[in-house]
């Protein structure tokens, strides 16, 4: 027979690229092309890239190594594609984990997965900032934050946490920061119950520690605190329902500990409050959970929305992002971010959280499933869980094969059951290799089953024959079998007890989008409303929006990778493990580091990671008293959050407020002030002012020889990669945002994932997790609920990679520098550049201080920012790191048409400007002032403005062709911070 | 061992659909709840929907069966997808055919496949008939145009065909009409190269019958055409390149047909267009073929864009539709769709084809893809074909197991080669077994292969081991003796003979969106300009414009249904035969028939197919002087176009005026004056006019007692299923349009499905394919291409029926009716509803008469229909069946609430008009002469209209919170006609 079947030969392959066909991905995702560039260096008076680059990256930075990406040319985005299917397919999507643990098999409806979770434009959306043009996901957000106070019967919800177990520690953290307050500052216990689930009570364990707490576990059920160390406690923590299945009330434990001023923190399932009452009822003083649920994949751990919900008297300590309703210049009602003024970038080490990027595009997806559904909806799916759940109950009591945990203790139950009996180990290798369900390992004698919508009288039927068969149990489990435990079930019905009563979601939007046209129009609607990477380049400094390509983005709703629990054995995820691992390589390649985590799912949360490995690394080299980690004032406002968080004292360096260099000077001074206390230096290179510091390699060897560790933030990776390399530079440790520089896309706000690259030495220090086949002995507590965080949008990043090869990143590096740098040069007759290096280069991006204006024409960075919207753009980033300016960061996937459009509004509003400073318009009420227009405040019928509609609506020719409106005039932040609306009121 | 992998039991399965959990499909697909169309019946003033029904449709009109589903309740979302996974898997799409004949692998690229593909602003469109609110996709459909005239080299091409084959035969009506109009009515030869593909030539055989052409098989490389037979011929076709992959000029065949008079018609491949020289050099007058490489699927056969392009001369000859430029009000050039007084509605049997709906959603595709590529990608894709093809070509030669066809004539190839050898069998057989590849088997001794943009060289090295294997070769097939063959093509490079040197699109949309940043910006901002299903309602009269769930439209774009070519062995598409049996059991059962076909792919198509049935029926049992088909007044305009091309003559019967109804004393006496003449009968039912009327059972019965055959125009079933049928109204065929009532989205213009089904005396006729595993003796020749003509949307018909079952199905036309029937209620008290039945009730559509506001305030159709854009809404169907009248059908998908928004904007319009009639407005330059308003228009200077910005823009209070936008204002139709310009001029 013919040998015939032999596939691809590298060395045939490397011969096929030679010959050219379609358009490589790099020259797709790169904005510039080959004559671009040409005429970019000509502009900026450069003979090519290499006499550029030699004046943007001192060479004592620059590497000397190329990248080692494997194919190093890229993969084609059919051949991605391709090996993405073969991947998918090693992992076994094919079992139904009844596992439960926080993560459940759910349904997303098509129509919000395909114009929710696939659209670019709510995808590619950044945080919505800029509310103006923001108005549609931020209404979407609001519907989520009304959803979660509905359910857990709170007064305010943020617009999501990361996951359920950095919302546990928030809360714990919002109980600390209560009991300090009030000035009880020697208070450092928590109670939680021992029925919390294991992975929640871990990812406890390192807030904890940074923030000094002790955590006590505590058998709530017999917990007598008549005792006199009551009045250490700072909160108490229970699950509702529990880890065994039961919700119970704890209404006297509660009462105790808030009798001492204690905070009660309940984690509850957001669907069993659609049927038993909200913890608000028992006490809770914050309550928090899981929404993934409420129509999201497991994605082999995430991305999902965790929330996080708290009574009126604690609403100005809810961390996070909150959307409130203000009102706009005419008046109307408008949502925006509301209570800014408490986030982590204006407190900084004063901060009680770090949060930043959060989770909301899943937010936003479980507000749709909740209005799709509606209150009835939602009751529907949990009662038809509730009623499966007793069906089982009834039928392994039928069968007689192990005692069943939430009727024992007379507790109520709703999805989950747990099954004590001897052969549990063998019943779960028979349930996964016969009847294909992942049942739950508890202990070794134990089983746990949890239900949830897809679960049919099917499913019923073969779990009560795999029961039946490690039982005396001899006759059939026949169909009328079923059907008798269906009806005992419906008869008995439900107690009284905990069945919730009151009426929930009656707000208009969750009873009125009931059809799929509805709620496509609906969706439809609102993302109308919003300006994202779909309509026009976002160059948001520090933010890195770059193209979100589609190929990169298909995994992610495909089954083999969205179907999988998180805790399955690995020998069903060998996919997800090859692929982990090779995007573990590659980022450490690019980073010249040595070893690589994927777990934290924000940057912010990869600080905090990190930050948590030094201080034991520090200990177990017995320098545990370094407690400083010095940080520039220019660094973002996470980096000394997390520090603080961490257990660290945060010292401020001073940066040259002409050069926006770091000033060595005052670091070495700090250096000799704190000597041995300093632990660690944690700086962002290049830095946040967009320049690439020729003394960082000076700073960096000072840190060094004073014993600390060196931090370097990597959020501005975009500029590095193929050019030099935190490694190289001599760092110990950095994060990458891959929702920046490796195309995860912000979703408006998250998810986001925030790896950390460690040389070898801190490398056993990366994070542990309690059902994954990792545990260094030295290993941190875990920080994320799954070992992975959000394994799901993994592909993502990796397509990235393999799609451009070591090649087209260093490529993308390159045009991300000639980008930025010819928008400077365009700008720079305009408006005053604020920092540049000794060749008047920047790096990736740039700052434009507009503060003189302020006194020429009384004219501010916002009020720039919303005539921006008026030509359909976004904002830069204002007034961050410098207040009163604006940050560029065009990224190099925009190409050259864009940015000159883009520099040609920021010039045709300097000459608005201008206007105003030569007195030809007024200092009030002119363009910039009445910024932005809606269409409703430019249809008025009275018109006694000094200009005219159409120089408000069309200030440039192409905007009669192409233009997007904001849909409110400018939005009144004090208002809103004033009457805080941050939900729906009742109907 | 355990017994335990039992699965679903149909009694389990029962008994779980009792137990209520997430809202079944059917009340996601239907718009009023219970509650609704309770209050819908108080209304209408009918106690329930039982009475209301008897009042719709005659007793004896009604059926007394229940529809046969399976399941009867419908499936869940869940479990369709799982069903059609399990469907999409028994399609073997791992098979990589390199089968051609019109059909090639192709990649979609991503970011086009997500964006226009999968996206429901793109896909839920109608045919653009209202200008101002589809900018976006007409000039989609004008970038098309301009590829096919700039690949093709002619001047004018339309915005699609239905495919290769109806192209082919639309070129041959064109050449037909060329010569009769020309006074040549003897005329009657059509010339066919022999080396034309087969499924072509068979896809001309109907037509050629139906209009009394002759076809002639010639070998045009021997042809001597200079005998006298050559006055008679009116026209010769060839391809280029022909069946066995070569690319001849016939440059003086051409020109001695020419001559004499003759067209010359040629079928090209768009791909080997970029790199050959356009057969308008050759003397083409016509130009078609298929544009499914140009980045479509191919989708075991369609749906694929096909084109037609013609020279000037002939420009008002093109059949289909075509878009042009005009201007509008303010002189902004806009686009529309030119020349619509040539379409078969108006023309009647005086039409020379019937096209109606064609490939619009294809076609964009088509042009996007083009756009991504450029002139310069494009010629890269098919240059990189073109040298694999070569190496290929050495080393089979090399090999020595076979001769080549291309190069044995001496005429020039492109991607295909024939090769002639004994074992073609085997081979074809090891290549399917043992290389995964589908060779095409070209008699017993030929294989042929035909490469395309997917392919590489580990495939040539594939094949030539493959082929080595079959030869005396013995040497290895290594990587470097590869690596010679491609040295040698290089080196050897391409004669000039036929190679392209002009330049071709170089228009700027070709060579500007050439990142994935950028064509997604572009895609986005067309469809920001147009109203689709995704944004409002459509109540396009006839047209059942209704919900197209995601669930349904979700496989269309999975590899097991759009991999696969439609030649393929039966073997490797088990999953289709399921699918298709499947539905045309449904289907049958719905339109209560025997037999149906899937084939015709649309509704014209449809009607054709089935009355070349009828004609070869009639001729079976002698009866073949039956030539005249009788056609009311009212009918589609396709239907008389369709009666004249399958070569009957149309006999007109009158309908009542004031009723609407068919007149029974017309159909009488033309039964009396045509007596034994009288073929078919050709009805819509309900009638157009939207009335089940009570005579149909009589007139059916007078046609059959006339030895006549019944048609039943089923464009109406949506008011019928479940109801009533076709089969128990005594019809003997009807034709469904699959793109109404079964759920497949218009997508702006096409696809749709066309099928046939029929009693059982007629199903031995329906259509047979040269590469479908059926073929009566008696089978009429195939319409389409492909045996199941747009095979891979098949799945979204299958999906409904199966979400909806028989309950779900009965329910969607009861809404169907309430809601067509509240509209006419509601609207009755402000506009003269046109027709309504005895009980003053309509079907599932209604006709509102404004023909007497001309009089009253110089108000037509026209002006309503433009005004209701300025509410965000798109138009009725207008002047059709009734010139001057509005055609409203709402479908069972709408909510009452967008029923009464539509209402309450119609009412506010007859407010305005009522302004105009009493003197308050003038009878000129008032809001609805003056609508559509744009942006540009309402926000101008100067005003001074007798209305204000506001009224204009928000005549309701909903648009300041909804407002879509008609991004021009009223199009001047005549200009467009009188300067036609139907491709974008050279740059
Ligand atoms: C410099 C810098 N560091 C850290 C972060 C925090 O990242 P994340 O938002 O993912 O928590 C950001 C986010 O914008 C940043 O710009
Ligand atoms: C009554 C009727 N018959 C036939 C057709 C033709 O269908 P198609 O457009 O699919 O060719 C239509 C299309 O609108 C129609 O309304
Ligand atoms: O239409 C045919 O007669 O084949």
């Amino acid at each position: 027979s013919l040998q015939i079947r032999v596939r691809s030969t590298s060395s045939l392959r490397s011969l096929d690229r030679t010959i050219v066909g379609d358009v490589p991905f790099k020259d797709r995702h790169i904005g510039p092309n080959d004559a671009d560039m040409k005429e970019m260096m000509g502009t900026l008076g450069y003979e090519n890239l290499d006499a550029f680059l030699r004046e943007v990256i001192p060479d004592r930075v620059r590497s000397n190594r190329s990248l080692n990406i494997d194919p190093p040319d890229g993969q084609t985005e059919a051949e991605v594609l391709d090996s993405l299917r073969k991947i998918a397919d090693r992992n076994d999507s094919s079992k139904k984990s009844l596992i439960g643990l926080g993560f459940h098999n759910s349904i997303t409806p098509s129509v919000i997965l395909r114009n929710v979770l696939e659209s670019p434009e709510w995808y590619t959306s950044y945080t919505p900032y800029q509310p103006e043009i923001s108005q549609g996901r931020l209404e979407s957000l609001f519907n989520f934050q009304t959803l979660i106070t509905e359910l857990t019967g709170m007064d305010f919800a943020n617009a999501s946490m990361l996951d359920e177990s950095s919302a546990a520690a928030e809360a714990m953290s919002l109980a600390f920061s209560v009991s300090s307050k009030s000035g009880a500052k020697s208070k450092k216990v928590y109670l939680v119950d021992k029925r919390v689930h294991k992975h929640t009570i871990d990812g406890l364990q390192g807030r904890a520690r940074g923030l000094g707490i002790d955590i006590v576990l505590v058998d709530a059920l017999a917990a007598d605190l008549d005792g006199a160390e009551i009045n250490e406690v700072i909160g108490f923590m229970y699950q509702y329902p529990d880890t065994e299945g039961c919700l119970r009330s704890y209404t006297e434990v509660c009462a105790a500990v808030k009798a001492k001023g204690g905070i009660v923190c309940v984690a509850a399932d957001p669907l069993a409050l659609t049927l038993f009452e909200p913890p608000s009822k028992h006490g809770a003083d914050v309550v928090f959970g899981s929404a993934q649920r409420l129509g999201l994949p497991m994605g082999f751990g995430g991305p999902h929305a965790a929330f996080l919900a708290t009574i009126d008297k604690h609403k100005r300590r809810l961390p996070g992002r909150l959307v409130g309703v203000s009102k706009d210049r005419l008046g109307n009602s408008a949502y925006r971010l509301a209570l800014q003024t408490r986030e982590q970038h204006i407190r900084r080490e004063k901060a009680t959280s770090n949060i930043c990027t959060a989770q909301a595009l899943p937010a936003n997806v479980n507000a749709m499933y909740a209005i799709y559904h509606g209150p009835a909806g939602l009751k529907k799916i949990a009662s038809r869980i509730l009623l499966l759940t007793t069906v089982l109950k009834l039928g392994i009591e039928a069968v007689g094969s192990g005692r069943i945990v939430p009727s024992a203790h007379g507790a109520e139950y709703f999805d989950t059951l747990v099954i004590e009996m001897d052969d549990a180990e063998q019943l779960i290798t028979a349930a996964e290799n016969e009847c294909g369900f992942n049942l739950r390992r508890v202990g070794a004698h134990a089983v746990g089953i949890s239900l949830d919508e897809t679960i049919g009288l099917t499913d019923i039927a073969e779990l009560l024959k795999l029961f039946a068969g490690f039982s005396n149990y001899s006759k059939l489990i026949s169909d009328s079998f079923i059907e008798e435990l269906v009806n005992k079930a419906l008869v008995s019905g439900r107690p009284n007890f905990l069945k919730r009563s009151d009426e929930f979601l009656s707000q208009d939007v969750f009873n009125k989008y009931r059809t799929e046209t509805e709620i496509l129009r609906y969706m439809n609607h609102l993302k109308s409303k919003d300006v994202s990477l779909a309509s026009s380049m976002i160059p948001l400094g520090s933010c890195t929006m770059k193209l979100n390509a589609t190929t990169e983005m298909m995994p992610f709703t495909w089954k083999g990778f969205n179907a999988l629990h998180p805790f399955v054995p690995p020998r069903q995820a060998t996919g997800y493990t090859e692929l982990i691992q090779s995007l573990e390589k590659d980022l450490a390649n690019i980073t010249g580091f040595d070893a690589v985590s994927l777990q934290p799912n924000s940057g912010a949360q990869g600080e905090f990671t990190a930050l948590r490995m030094i201080k034991n690394y520090l200990k177990s080299i017995s320098e545990g008293d370094r407690d400083i980690c010095l940080i520039p004032i220019s660094a973002h406002g996470t980096n000394p959050a997390s520090a603080t968080m961490a257990g660290f004292k945060v010292v401020t360096i001073k940066c040259d407020t002409r050069t926006g260099y770091l000033d060595l000077g005052d670091l070495k001074s700090k250096l000799e002030l704190y000597g041995s206390r300093v632990g660690v230096f944690m700086v962002t290179y290049p830095s946040t002012y967009g320049i690439f510091e020729r003394s960082i390699v000076d700073a960096i060897d000072m840190i060094h020889e004073a014993g600390g560790q060196v931090y370097l933030d990597g959020a501005n990776m975009n500029a590095q990669i193929g050019l030099c390399s935190p490694g190289e530079l001599g760092a110990d440790v950095c994060h990458l945002n891959l929702h920046k520089t490796f195309c995860i896309p912000h979703g408006g706000g998250g998810p986001g994932v925030g790896p950390i690259c460690v040389r070898s030495h801190l490398s056993r220090f990366l994070p542990t997790h309690t059902y994954a086949p990792f545990a260094d002995k030295d290993a941190i507590s875990p920080v994320t609920s799954a070992a992975w965080g959000s394994a799901s949008i993994l592909p993502i990043s990796w397509t990235y990679i393999k799609l451009m090869g070591s090649s087209g990143l260093k490529k993308a590096s390159i045009a991300a520098l000639v980008n930025a740098n010819y928008m400077a040069r365009r700008l720079s007759p305009h408006y005053n550049i604020a920092f540049r290096n000794e060749n008047g280069l920047c790096a990736h991006e740039f700052i434009i201080d507009v503060r003189p204006l302020k006194a020429t024409a009384d004219i501010e960075a916002i009020d720039i920012a919303k005539r921006l919207m008026d030509f359909g753009f976004h904002a830069p980033t204002m007034s961050w790191p410098v207040p009163g300016t604006l940050m560029l960061e065009p990224t190099e996937s925009e190409s050259k048409t864009e940015l000159d459009r883009y520099c040609d509004a920021l010039i045709a509003i300097r000459g608005e400007i201008a206007k105003i400073e030569t007195g030809i318009s007024p200092r009030a009420g002119n363009v910039l002032k009445m910024a932005p227009h809606s269409q409703l405040d430019l249809l008025a019928e009275q018109w006694d403005r000094p200009y005219t509609r159409e120089e408000a609506a069309f200030p440039l020719p192409y905007l009669r062709e192409r233009k997007a409106w904001p849909t409110v005039t400018r939005i009144d932040d004090k208002y809103g911070d004033q009457n805080l609306f941050c939900s729906c009121p009742k109907f």
